[in-house]
């Protein structure tokens, strides 16, 4: 299968860095991104300003980006007023947002998991009705930084319920990048047992260094070939004060390639994109990028 | 088998940056890292003062270490004046250095690959007449920053010489950190036809952010149990200004007790050896140390 990128730059990136980007940058970004032959791109979030002032221009952004037809443009929508104006400026594919763990949503989005499952059934159904792709997130998958080690079986259980909802694919997030390559095949044993693949998405965080051993496991072992990633590893994490955040494009798309993926992302300009932003790029590749 | 990890910081890692270091403090930084449990501390190398001026007390670095007798302390040794100074200072193992590129051994040590053998023979001899271990590194064994891919056939060639010469281990070194775990594995399918494992060391850098992919895949496919690395990843690569070194030995070991294998290093220690230097960590697992 053709390896399927989505950058998440500009939502799970810019969601976890300090500096307030302009706008007019981020629209630069994400055409740049769009450029790239990246798959998709979740460009924002439509959560309330007050949560998270970086992302409150999400209206704005999707106005004034040039969507080139080639690529899906991605939010994510926390309720149903999220959701009217995720619709009022045509988002491609709605992304919920639930956890493995209970003691994570309660802290992130201060409902169970259950009580966001159902609020989410509805958001999915209406997006449906709107002929709109769908996402679900299930965040610290691996691990939860206040509850250790989450069960397979519990991330396969809300994932089977997200699929009767209808959504199209589940991204299982290691959110606090702690997942090794082992907990990696012991996860997808579970899930691929009654889950086809092309519903599964893995979203890895570079924080305790093993995430390209993860994609490698996963792409080899499993033939897993829906992965999240940021331009440059773009974002941090909020759990570490200096710690690196999601695997960086260029990197993951660099490694894909090298063992044989078939993945057309033009590494270049994802680099390029991120130069947009005057943040400093995480990543490996970016440094050698004159040696490619 | 146990993990062996051979701590390559004090010579491979300060060979590479800028910053002079005192003498006192590497003696602190080595006498800490003795501490950590690994294997085997690569303290310093024996070549002219002129060539790497970083390395230019090799001696008194030797002499006023507290050598732990868990600990093999060895060092790079490029002729037989470099093995009189190692001699004389009672260094446990002496480690010679040749490459599997012509082009890349005349500029980095000016001889052919068979002129190096030649002088290397007569090194490995003597160093075993005084009863000393012996190491050979056949660096850029994966990519060479002139001629690019270098052939498995090569690399075994030379291995196979050196090991006729008696040399106790070799280590395979990706120098520019290109190597993909699909060329670890062709290298290693080549190599352990006749070659045994315990004569086999891994020498990853990180520089295109395939170290971890590659440790997971030797380790995992074909039980390698060697490894070099350095704490905090010190070191740099000569190649791409602001690019990174060495695989971090905290990394490293994390991951390999993240997947099972048996390792006995305190990850504590190998930070705070870093620490004594005053050099940023490069390392994944420092920024988290404080959720370990």
């Amino acid at each position: 299968m053709k390896i399927y990128i989505t950058e998440v730059g500009p939502r799970d990136g810019l969601q976890n860095i300090k500096e307030i980007i302009s706008t007019e940058k981020k629209i630069e970004f994400i055409n740049k991104l769009s450029e790239s032959g990246v798959d998709e791109i979740e460009v924002s979030s439509f959560v309330s300003p007050k949560a998270i002032p970086q992302l409150s221009d999400a209206e704005e952004v999707f106005r004034n980006i040039n969507r080139n037809k080639n690529v899906i443009y991605s939010a994510l929508v926390p309720n149903e007023k999220g959701l009217e104006r995720a619709l009022s400026v045509n988002v491609d594919k709605i992304s919920v947002f639930t956890s493995a763990s209970e003691t994570f949503n309660l802290k992130n989005i201060n409902m169970t998991i259950e009580e966001s499952l159902n609020k989410f059934k509805n958001i999915i159904k209406i997006s449906k009705e709107h002929k709109k792709l769908t996402r679900a997130y299930i965040s610290t998958a691996f691990y939860c930084p206040y509850e250790g080690k989450i069960e397979e079986k519990k991330v396969f259980q809300i994932a089977l319920k997200l699929l009767e909802f209808g959504v199209d694919e589940i991204s299982i997030g290691d959110t606090i990048g702690k997942a090794s390559p082992d907990d990696v095949r012991n996860l997808l044993s579970v899930l691929l047992k009654e889950i086809s693949i092309e519903k599964i998405v893995l979203h890895f965080h570079v924080t305790y260094g093993m995430a390209m051993a993860n994609v490698y496991v996963a792409y080899k072992e499993f033939s897993i070939y829906k992965f999240d990633s940021s331009a440059g590893g773009l974002g941090g994490c909020p759990f570490a004060v200096g710690a690196r955040g999601n695997i960086a494009t260029e990197d993951l798309v660099y490694m894909l390639k090298r063992i044989g993926a078939n993945v057309n992302v033009d590494i270049l300009k994802i680099v390029s994109a991120l130069d947009i932003l005057g943040i400093e790029s995480q990543s490996y590749i970016s440094k050698v990028i004159n040696l490619l």
